[in-house]
């Protein structure tokens, strides 16, 4: 186990510094790396292996519900970019501008997109006539750029991969509707694909999206009890449509304003995985994303036959459907063991020959470490089984680490003594007003996460000002 | 068939004006618009789906090739652009520059990645140390931009969608094959997937891509007769190594230079689909990249159980595995045959209430309009026939289209004759110096298309100079 010591002292503990040791994960199970361009991520092959299949489940629930997927330019026109207000004085500070086309400037500069509002707002502008042509449930993945200050890699980088979908109706009720529907969409999809609890809810004023009538989020702990928001939607009402004179014939013939709505989730959400489930060995997978689900571990693999056997169970189990590798190198089992739990692949089976004797094999889950010997007769149920298993125990050691850490505050004292002493949520009263608000950040540094959609009503009064509160609101400290 | 009358004149006749007739078929088949961005274009539903269906199918290709996916940023700092002195000088004057980063002017320029080499040599620097590292075999899908002056949609826009591959090897045999492994990869997929069949070959010197050492082609004839590069795969030798100093240890323990490859497609291909296939009523999509593969329309749809039963035969082909829509519009069924056929839809199939005492359908073949009675015991079996049937006989008539449109030349009075009054492909014998290529560029408008690999003996001498010839050649005019 020397080798095994050897690979893990190279990880941060969680504890001592978390911030270190989510750098050390990030590095060493190779899901990104920093590029010449500051600021800048390099996605590596096992990182953009998640993402993909972060796209392909996304993108088939999107598909289920109508949404078609379409491709804008990633350039916007600086007078495209200011024709709605809130819009440009949200962005403009964080853009990069394009000046120059070749070896001329261009006439009038453009950004590449921090957001594709302005861009769809203005096509639809031309696109769309009656109500026949509503409504329109439209997305794209692409790359977006956002001149951050700091930044870490998949949490915050000057340019990162997302969706992002805008969407044109014909009432108010509809927009809302879509608005909610796809915030659910994310929240199931966090919940039962990345086994990452959240609460669903609405921003608050302050918190909402440049532009945005309402915005709504699904906010997930992390293991350091800091919040993460996840994904966001959108309901625009129609001030962009008012904007961007973005009309329709309705069926009574009159000429209106449509209604708009838009939500996104980014790469972000591999940084959400990384520090909702990691461990001081590395990353830990659920399931139903990872890109190997089963690391085949050979012991002994010079005896005869263990490596035969190693390939024949590897095919075994991409044949039921699985995606299986098998570590062949000349690598002590050790430091595969080691390996295999730094890249998070959520269950390990070792053969050797005392396993083929006894026609069996072990079967080592990563969340937890457990062992369980299971005959070769039976090894496609047995492995599926124990996936299952694996993403529910992730979902629900989350989801206990969560509620662990969420606590209650009806006092101001209670709540700053728990904001500063107790990482995770608070929720407490508020009373509504955006003075609350700052001063809650100003003293404690936490953020209203959301009022989420399942409200409790904990006190009559706002935590902060003790005047009459409005809605229960989850507190913290976020990335 | 007054409908159908009024819908199909909306399209210029191809013979008439070929330009004219594309951008028509583009834009009433819903495949992209233009976008307030100058030159750049929106992708919209039908364009963007058959992207992914050709993604889909050339990732898996790639996969299976050992391919592995990453992501590198879109910017590259003007000092990386400039480290290899050909790349520079074929990229520099077409690339977008970006000067600020949110309210600050940035410290060195970048500019919008035309093409990924750079960033790609940069990475493998930091990366590749050993022979074990070896080889990389990376891709990305993104967009790139290029600031051309004059531009069409998917033929030639400022900003495109494309695959990049780049590789890494240890020897230079090895970059070799593989240049030429995704070149035949290219290949088959245009003939297997897109019906599209191309000659394969390398580009000359003139022709070969900025800091290459040789470029390979796939060259496929449009419908007007002129050529259209579909695909390219690169060897770079050790240049690009050398210039960004990416060494590596191999197995005697000396430090050795990498060999490099890269190789790219892009939503051009779907200018080749449109310009190969389509007719005068529009667009003609090859079943194996069609969104939709079949339209069910059915005939007196007010009758009592015309639209169940157009809705239950759809349901059974899905369930078979085919992409099928039902055109239940209140439009007459003259106006939805012409519709279907202007989008591309390879088969319709008609149900109306004599079909239904009939227990038939009749099946419309969009590429050659035959008609076929099928009994409905039989529809998965024989939809799925003639899916694969269509698919054939399309790449049968383009293959027949080139060959008829393919001339040999071996006297410069044949070769200017034959480029100036047919338009196709000339054959003809080449003594290799650029001076003859750069006379027939200027006396006819033509260019070297490809070496093919396929290579004849026509004459002895070079058809433009006279002097001992090198290679045949495949000239043509391209877009």
């Amino acid at each position: 186990m020397a080798d095994k010591k050897k690979m893990v002292e190279a990880i941060t503990s969680m504890d001592v510094d978390f911030a270190q040791w989510y750098t050390d994960v990030v590095k060493k199970a190779e899901l990104c790396d920093y590029a010449s361009v500051k600021g800048c991520m390099v996605i590596k092959p096992a990182g953009y292996a998640i993402w993909e299949n972060i796209q392909k489940e996304l993108d088939r629930r999107f598909k289920e519900s109508g949404v078609e997927n379409v491709y804008m330019p990633m350039f916007i026109p600086e007078s495209l970019l200011q024709k709605e207000k809130d819009h440009v004085e949200g962005f403009a500070p964080e853009v990069a501008w394009v000046t120059h086309g070749g070896l001329e400037p261009l006439q009038e500069r453009m950004c590449v997109r921090p957001t594709s509002e302005t861009l769809f707002c203005d096509f639809y502008a031309k696109d769309i006539q009656s109500y026949r042509d509503l409504p329109r449930v439209y997305n794209q993945w692409c790359s977006v750029v956002r001149w951050e200050k700091t930044t870490r890699p998949f949490l915050r980088s000057r340019e990162f991969l997302w969706q992002e979908g805008h969407t044109a109706h014909a009432t108010a009720e509809e927009a809302e509707e879509r608005t909610i529907q796809m915030l659910n969409l994310y929240a199931d999809f966090c919940e039962e694909v990345l086994a990452l609890p959240v609460i669903r809810g609405q921003k608050t004023d302050k918190e909402k999206f440049a532009g945005a009538e309402s915005t709504y989020t699904i906010e997930a702990l992390m293991h350091d009890g800091k919040a993460l928001q996840s994904g966001t939607s959108h309901n625009f009402g129609d001030g962009f449509a008012k904007a961007f004179e973005i009309q329709f014939t309705d069926k009574d013939n009159t000429l209106k304003h449509v209604h708009q709505t838009s939500w996104g989730m980014s790469t972000r959400l591999i940084g959400a995985i990384i520090m909702a489930h990691g461990d001081d060995n590395g990353l830990v997978l659920p399931p139903r994303i990872a890109p190997v689900q089963v690391m085949i571990v050979p012991i002994q693999q010079k005896k005869e036959g263990v490596l035969d056997k190693a390939y024949e169970l590897k095919n075994r189990l991409i044949k039921a459907g699985f995606s299986v590798k098998a570590d062949d190198t000349d690598k002590s089992p050790g430091w595969k063991f080691a390996d295999c739990e730094m890249r998070g692949i959520p269950l390990r089976v070792e053969i050797g020959p005392k396993d083929m004797e006894q026609n069996q094999a072990v079967l080592v889950r990563r969340d937890n470490h457990e062992k369980t010997i299971v005959s070769l007769d039976e090894l496609e149920t047995k492995v599926g089984e124990m996936l299952d298993t694996i993403q529910k125990a992730m979902l629900e050691k989350a989801r206990t680490h969560r509620d662990a850490h969420t606590y209650e505050a009806t006092s101001w004292e209670e709540f700053t003594d728990t904001i500063n002493n107790k990482p995770g949520f608070v929720k407490a009263m508020w009373c509504g007003s955006q003075e609350c608000e700052d001063k809650i950040k100003e003293d404690t540094g936490a953020t209203s996460r959301c009022m989420p959609f399942a409200q409790e009503h904990l006190a009559d009064t706002c935590v902060c000002c003790g005047k009459p509160a409005k809605k229960m609101v989850y507190w913290g400290r976020a990335y």
